[in-house]
């Protein structure tokens, strides 16, 4: 197996990048990684870093002249960059050369990369991102989380499909919980687009446990929660902006009184360990799903560990044959075939 | 003026709406208190707390048998059960026997009630739900927050110009700085709501400062955030839940070391202020928008502070005439009188 990494990719450029790589190889040896990159460029960061033989033969580079930045339109800018990392990346999966691509850059440039190269599954109308969120029990994978802003009631049965085949798969979960996410728990509750959605999906053969509300996120008590990609991300932003501002709102708190501060250094620990939960980054990047291959996306801002567990994501997910799963899946639930749209 | 409190709503009882009520009559000598409820059950209440006749003077009593309860559908409620508490207190609006309702019971009910009993102001098509939100700065208001799950831009527009015209009046902010949750900065992220919500909102005469993500909700560098019922509905939930989630996962943490018990017992009051701070009860309450008078709904677990802060922010409305602000604001608004749907 062979994974292809966007040495590129992310605000805080390839060392780190490497570094991730580095530790899932020492952590998983069932592949080789590829970095995508400018040849010379990577070439002379790797000769920094003495690399152990054993990994450095699983380790080879792929010329990729282009980077597409963050804010670059998605489309023009995979349109206008064929010779992009990205672009590069999922011409390898094209062409058998690699199995998945995963990707700390632009990432609507990386779904679009990905659509235009692989195709999307048979049966998929809208590719999607999905995310696993830490919760009081285990994580919840939430889809979708920005690729699709407006929906269909059969989008989201869709994205129920995936993001259960995937979880099912990745975490050894049978039959998965699915929950849609609405603003109150009775079927009758929620906006248009939700209540059709519950209908198709009482239809299904998932094993669909009705609405939940935002506050059952954290909760633990679903496996999957579906939603469009404008109501996921708000809800991932939302969240990620009201931990930091706790965070910051609890610090000034604490530095106001030498008590405090002094109980702070006993508590540190405690934090740390409560912020290693609740952290994005120990989840591994966010699958796209609906493509015809393996696409992992990280945030920009993802450090070595974050990068090292997307990594080993897309391993699990070739591994355990995710996209036949979910070709399987949709074969019995005939209903969402009615949209192709 | 005269202000009527819901008695009999809110999961905790009258007790505490009654010691709620007397809290706010203590704080602000501005308005007397009618009491929403079975006159013989409210008057037993009233009996049993010892109030000093300076108090008792202001509190009176509008006999309202019927309950409406947390679980029955709003508009079937409301038409059937005509001497509800909610009902009865709008009737005294209508009337001019009271100047403003708050209730903690069944939101959607009071919403419904509002409408039914007093109507939408001139140029409204959607009257909502608006919500103070913690920030690092100043608190932001959140319009809509769920009695509007399907929305048009023209309804996002009004949304925009009530709550502007309301915290400019009630927290005296001049030209509230007003953002558009979307999923990006840029003006052409979004889904097609936002898109087109976004194009009006820069022709308004308001403060359009453009979109805001979800990240910027806990930031305070905007007063207020404009989004559709089921967006803003899943945001404020996701946070209880969330803050919730982490509060008991961080307490799980800190009972695995005696070291970190310790830190936790210097560190107690500083938790204290910081959950103070972020608490939703401190702020008193959303204010129904858009109707012709002033209501407030409370959240069911309300405790007696929360009512409180609410019965001030209604007496705070009042007085600051914030209906006539709006009504003046859409005037020189003209963009959102083309639909009046």
């Amino acid at each position: 197996m062979r994974i292809a990494l966007d040495a590129m990719g992310g605000d805080r450029g390839p060392e780190l990048l490497i570094q991730g790589a580095l530790s899932a190889l020492r952590e998983n040896s069932n592949f080789d990684i590829v970095l995508l990159g400018p040849e010379d460029y990577l070439r002379k960061h790797l000769a920094e870093q003495a690399i152990d033989p054993v990994f450095s033969d699983r380790l080879s580079i792929e010329h990729a002249p282009e980077i597409i930045s963050m804010h670059e339109t998605p489309v023009e800018a995979v349109r206008r960059k064929k010779n992009s990392t990205i672009m590069v990346g999922f011409d390898l999966v094209r062409n058998g050369r690699a199995d998945a691509v995963v990707s700390a850059g632009n990432s609507g440039a990386t779904m679009a990369s990905a659509v235009r190269k692989l195709g999307r599954l048979k049966g998929i109308s809208r590719p999607g991102i999905a995310s696993l969120f830490p919760t009081l029990k285990n994580p919840v994978m939430i889809m979708d989380i920005g690729a699709n802003v407006d929906c269909r009631p059969q989008h989201l049965v869709q994205f129920a499909i995936m993001a259960s085949s995937c979880i099912s798969k990745v975490l050894k979960i049978s039959s998965p919980r699915v929950g849609l996410l609405s603003i109150g728990e009775e079927a009758g509750k929620g906006n248009a687009l939700v209540k059709e959605t519950h209908e198709l999906l009482s239809a299904s053969n998932l094993n669909f446990i009705g609405n939940v509300e935002g506050r059952d996120v954290y909760q633990g008590d679903v496996d999957v929660i579906v939603c469009d990609g404008f109501v996921g991300n708000v809800s991932l932003k939302v969240s990620e902006g009201l931990a930091d501002a706790a965070m910051q709102m609890l610090k000034t708190e604490i530095r106001k009184s030498i008590r405090a501060r002094l109980g702070y250094l006993l508590i540190r620990n405690a934090f740390a360990s409560f912020r290693k939960r609740v952290d994005y980054e120990e989840y591994g990047g966010a699958p796209l799903l609906g493509i015809n291959g393996v696409g992992i996306i990280c945030h920009g801002k993802s450090n070595a560990p974050a990068i090292k567990n997307a990594i080993l994501v897309a391993e699990n997910m070739v591994r355990n044959k995710v996209n036949e799963s979910i070709v399987e899946t949709l074969k019995v639930n005939p209903t969402v075939n009615m949209d192709q749209g």
